[in-house]
This record gives C-alpha cells, sequence and structure tokens, in this order.
C-alpha cells in the first residue's frame, strides 16, 4: 500500500501559545467566558470583532477557535487515522516568530524545533517536522541585523542536528523586506547547503483596502481564499525576478497552497517581463558587458523552468482544475506534487460538524478528491501526489 | 475558414486623448522632446520616473510610449490583417472614464461610444465594440449619486440604439466602492435586459506596497503580471459572495485575462465559503426564515455553477497551462473562452521589434500556441476558442 503523507499541516506546541497569551498586539490569544476553547486573532480586519467581544460577553466572537487540534499530539495522530494518513511533516502555524524581539527570536526558535523533534522522536516514521527560523521584522541598526542574521544561521545549523527536520516553514516577510531582500541570500545559500528544502506559507495576505467596504459580510474568505494565495504569488515572483533562484541553485522551494496562482500566472509574468521595454534595455545593456551580470542575463531561466528544476507545490488546492495546472506547471507528470491537509485549519462547520472526536474533514476529502479526479484512482501519479513524492523528496523512512 | 476574432483589443479615439493631455492628476498623458509619441501614465508607481523626466530631458521615458497603434484605426485594421484576425471587438483601454466629474462623464461617453459606433460602420463585419459607461468615482450626495445612476442607465439606453456595440467594458470600481455595491444592481439589471454582456477588465492593480521596496528594479511586471489579475479575481470573488450573480442571473459577464486567477483559485473560495463558521451561522439562520433571503441561502450556487452558467473567460492568459484550467473551470469544453491579443499593449521590445509597421507581435504568438498547445491545431475546441464561440456569444455577423 502506497503511504500518504501529509507535507501542510501545523500544530502550536503549548510554549507557543503561551507566548500568544501575553500579547497585546497581533497575533494575540485571548479567552472568554462563552468558549470552552481560546481564541487565536491573526488578521487585522479581526481586530473590531476583538474588541466588540472584550466589550459584549453576547458578541460573536473573534478570529478562531484554537481547540485541542491546534495543540494537541493525540489530536493530530487521531486525525492522521481517520484519514488514512501514514506520515505527517509538521510545521508551526503562522505567523511562526516573525513577531518576536532580537533577543527571545533564537532562543524560542531553539525550543520549538526541540518540542518538534521531541514528538517526531517518540512516533518514528509518522511524525518529520519543518523547523522555524528566528526571522523577525524588526530592521534595527545594522549591527542588530548582523545579530539576527548571525541568530539564523546559528538556528539553521541546530537544525540539522536534529534528525527529523526535513526542512523549514518560511513567511514571506523575510528580514522585513520581503524574500528578495539581498539580505535574504545568505539564508537561502545556507539552507541549500544544509539541503533543507523551504516551506513558502502566507501569512499576511493584502492590504485589507484591496476587499472592499463590504469584506466583513463575506467572513474570513477574502483574505484566506484570495489574500493568502496571492501573498505566496507575490512573494515567488520577487524571488524570481531578483535572480534568487539563479543565485542560489541549490535552493529547493515548497509552495504551499500549490504555489498560491504561481501556475495560472507563470505564463503571464513570463510575457510580462519579455515585454517589458526597462528591462529589456537593461539586460541588452548587462549582456554587452563582459562581466559576471552579462553572463547572468545571457543564461537567464524562464519561470517555467525555475518551477521544474527548483519548486514543489503541495496540492491544498480544493479542485482537480487547480492540481491538473499545478501538475502541468512543474514538470510531464505529477513528480513535484505533494499533499496536504492545512490540519488544523478548516475543520467541519455548521451543520456538517457532528462534535465527534474522529469526524471526518471534508477540507481533506476535497482535497484527496482532486487528486483522484485529476489523476485517476490508484493511478501511479496519484501514489506520486498522495505520499510517494513527499518521501522521496523530503527523504522520509515510511 | 473558421473566423479568428479578437475580443480583448483596445483603442483611444483621438478625443479621449485630448482629454488626457489637459490632465494633472493621474490618468495624464505627455509629450517629451526625446520622444516622438506621448507618453501614457496610468500607475501611482509610475510618478517618481515622470518627475525626472520632466526635471531632466536625459532621464528614462515614464509610463508607456502612446504609438499609432493606440489611436489609429489604420493601424488596428493593418494589426488584424498581420495577424489573421478576421473581426475585432474593440473597446476603450482603461482606466475609462472613473476619472471624470459628474457633468462631463455622460456626454463624453456618448461621444466615445459614437466614435466608436462610426468605426464599425465604415468596416462591416470586421469591427464591432464593446461601449463604456460614464461610471465616476465621485461618491458625492444622494441627489449627484441618484444623477449619476440616471447618466449610467440613459447611456445604457443610448448603447442599445448603435447597431454595432456588442456589449460593454467595465472596471472594477464602480461607483467607488466596488462591483459589490448594492447601487451597482440596477446598472447591472438594466444591462441584463438590455443582453448587454459586462467585458471585466483591471485597471487599479494591488496597492504598490504588496511588492515591496525593490518593485521598481523590476519594471512594470509587478503591477501588470500580478496586481491586474489579482484585481479581477478581488472584484468577481465580492460579486459572487455578495449575491450579484443570484441576484441578476440574466447578467454575463466576459472576464480579462482568463479571468485573473479565478479558475485556479475557485476550489480554495468554494472551501472558504463552506468552512466559514460566521458564514455557516448566517446562512443556518437566513435559511431558517421563510422569507426570500432563506430562499436564496438553500438556493446558493457554487462559484463553479456561476463560471458555467454566467461567466465567459477570455484567453490571454499566456500559456497552455493556464488556459486549459480556464477551460476546465467554465465547462466541459472550450465552450467559454473567446480569443483576445490585449494589442496594443505588449508590442515587441528591445532586440524583437524590428520597427516595421507590419511585424508580428510575440504577445499575440504566445496565445495563438497557448489554444493550439491546449486544444490541438484545427481541432474543434481550438476554432471555438479562435473564433466561433466569440461569433455565436456576440452575435456577430463574420
Amino acid at each position: 500500500m502506497a503511504p500518504i503523507v501529509d507535507i501542510h499541516t501545523h500544530m502550536y506546541p503549548p510554549e507557543y501559545i503561551d507566548l500568544l497569551s501575553t500579547r497585546t498586539d497581533l497575533p494575540l490569544v485571548r479567552t472568554f467566558p462563552s468558549s470552552p476553547d481560546p481564541r487565536l486573532i491573526l488578521l487585522e480586519s479581526e481586530l473590531p470583532s476583538l474588541q466588540r467581544a472584550l466589550a459584549d460577553p453576547s458578541a460573536p466572537l473573534p478570529g478562531r477557535s484554537l481547540t485541542k487540534h491546534f495543540t494537541s499530539l493525540p489530536a493530530k495522530l487521531s486525525f492522521m487515522a481517520r484519514h488514512g494518513i501514514t506520515t505527517s511533516v509538521v510545521s508551526l502555524a503562522n505567523p511562526w516568530l516573525d513577531f518576536l524581539s532580537p533577543e527571545d527570536a533564537g532562543p524560542v526558535a531553539k525550543r520549538i524545533n526541540e518540542s518538534f523533534e521531541a514528538m517526531c522522536v517518540a512516533h518514528p516514521g509518522k511524525l518529520f517536522f519543518f523547523g522555524a527560523l528566528p526571522l523577525i521584522n524588526t530592521p534595527g541598526t545594522e549591527s542588530a541585523q548582523d545579530q539576527t542574521q548571525q541568530t539564523i544561521l546559528t538556528a539553521i545549523t541546530h537544525l540539522t542536528t536534529l534528525p527529523h527536520c526535513r526542512g523549514i516553514i518560511l513567511g514571506t516577510s523575510g528580514l522585513g523586506a520581503g524574500l528578495d531582500d539581498p539580505r535574504m541570500l545568505p539564508i537561502f545559500t545556507s539552507l541549500a547547503a544544509a539541503q533543507l528544502p523551504v516551506f513558502l506559507h502566507p501569512h499576511y495576505g493584502l492590504p485589507t483596502s484591496v476587499f472592499g467596504p463590504r469584506a466583513d459580510d463575506y467572513g474570513h474568505v477574502l483574505p484566506l481564499a484570495l489574500g493568502f494565495p496571492m501573498e505566496t504569488t507575490v512573494a515567488v515572483a520577487r524571488m524570481f525576478l531578483a535572480g534568487v533562484f539563479d543565485a542560489v541553485d541549490g535552493l529547493r522551494m515548497i509552495l504551499a497552497h500549490s504555489g498560491g496562482t504561481l501556475p495560472f500566472l507563470a505564463g503571464r509574468i513570463e510575457s510580462c517581463v519579455v515585454h517589458d521595454a526597462g528591462l529589456a534595455a537593461a539586460a541588452a545593456k548587462a549582456a554587452g558587458k563582459g562581466d559576471g551580470e552579462g553572463e547572468r542575463v545571457r543564461k537567464r531561466r524562464t519561470l517555467w523552468e525555475v518551477l521544474r528544476q527548483q519548486i514543489y507545490l503541495d496540492a491544498v488546492v480544493y479542485s482537480d482544475v487547480g492540481l491538473k495546472a499545478a501538475a502541468d506547471a512543474t514538470g510531464a507528470g505529477a513528480e513535484r506534487l505533494m499533499f496536504g491537509t492545512d490540519h488544523p485549519f478548516f475543520p467541519p462547520v455548521g451543520e456538517k460538524a457532528d462534535g465527534a472526536d474522529d469526524e471526518e474533514w471534508e477540507s481533506v476529502q476535497w482535497n484527496v478528491d482532486a487528486v483522484i479526479r485529476a489523476f485517476g484512482e490508484g493511478s501511479k501519479e496519484a501514489e506520486l501526489v498522495l505520499g510517494v513524492n513527499a518521501a522521496t523528496v523530503l527523504r522520509l523512512d515510511v
């Protein structure tokens, strides 16, 4: 029987929840008398409902419920058993450690990564993890920045000593200036040297103004359904345009949510590059030079080549339409796609929630169905996507 | 021989250029001693380079060159002949009339639509057009708003008297609050009653902050390649979530750039709707009522149903990967896709521009190649996408 591997599945260790409970800025965790579970507030658009709920006990609760699925290892294992998942590569959920102070980031990352490693050790073959890096959004002075970078490189070295670490999870803000920031290059280079793939995952979405004055009427749909994948797409496009993939050719990235929208927009991005007069002039100028920059320009790989050489996509796209595009964009077959659930987000709600401990999650089923519709039940491609690719690429002993 | 119909092709009539030349705010047109053609400045991100070019004659020119392709009917016809295009459904390019005063919008729209009609009359069977509506971003007083709405309804009636009008082109801002604004409903209802499809086209993109501090290094790539399609996606998702498609079931929309990213994200949007606790609670509450709202909620169509019943997509996506997803998202075959060129945007640049009057445009060829790769040269599906669908849906006598 082919393995089923979930490479997109999150957990908050207890110390992370404790941390969020003491904060007054986003992200934060709050408890309310009317709710058995604490609430996690991530988005700026949730702040008004937080204020209302703090002032009025009968107001709707803000954010999302931090059920045991977010924090309990037994709940994760039970979820896996219910859905036939052989192995999970767990990762801290957003917003990771972006919000920490320079002093706290390193020690907190170390504690969290050791906590994940201990979980994996206790369940051999069932659990691996993507580590968290102490990347923070505090520009600070140049020497403070050097210190932050040193902290991050030390954390990468630490991860190489943890036998169940199979990569790192990364947001899009980097050191506060995005992933096309030249200061990210030593970090990507170090990750490539350590053979740690980067699982790129959104958190900040898009500015709320984009969603218009009626956005609140639509629940969390617009920031989650559109903001998240668009954030990922912009982040990767910026890396591509800055030449990060060329500069660090050992870098391997796994993009959340099947690349956001990258498979669909890759053609348009390529066309806009080829048809940009300013870029064409700069490229012509650089190509005329005998130096390294000219060499780089002459060798420019297309986005399609980068997708097929350095990028993997998870299969969290909730439709065969999207999944087929993800497969087509990254290779001849389905060899660069990896199944994921996004657990513990998107539990059954309303009438569909039966409250049982081991209920089936429709959100998982949609992604399984997408694989079956796109590639055929029991097909070689389906087995690749559901587990074999992850086992191979991430060297999982499943 | 099957017709080739271009439904995404823009033109600025001379009176529109004159209008932009007198403006001091965006959008605007300026001439520079070093350039034979005037320059069109559309994006906020282009303002610094405009300032530099006005101050320093040797600085790079801002915006894009308004070549004859933007303004000359003979150039349009020559472009069509060069690329084997039988018929074009031309439309005003963004930003349309959003920026006009309430007094000017109606008369300018009328003049422009009559100008397009005259072009079509002069070239029977070769030219049709999507009209421009006097939609403006000036909220104003309630009576001013009523006046604006009346002006728009009058413009729709006027369009029904122009024999070559086959729909309207629409931006995403509507009356300044987006297309999910309830004040848009009478307009959509009137368009549906007049059997005028809406060609939805982006212009505003995303806030420049999204693209990060190095965005200028990448030319216009990020706002054009990502901002545009994301704007379209957000606009349609907002309409869907507001129930506009249910409320106006005669509304037909043609989405630019193959729907932005909608085909790829439709699954995620549906999942986010189904898994939103707040929306589920509101739906359960409404479904319990005996009123019209309960009826609407019980009948909620999925986004997939709306895509297959009320939405058409152009085929301007520059890859077979995207085009196949667009086809899969909107129906069993390719029956809701329509070829387009986006002329006069994306002309050949740099070494690829030979300067000849009738040079071949690579941007056009990419979209033709996408159709051939996705559906096979000479296949029934390819013929549908390249022209037959447009001829049928838009009732073109080609």
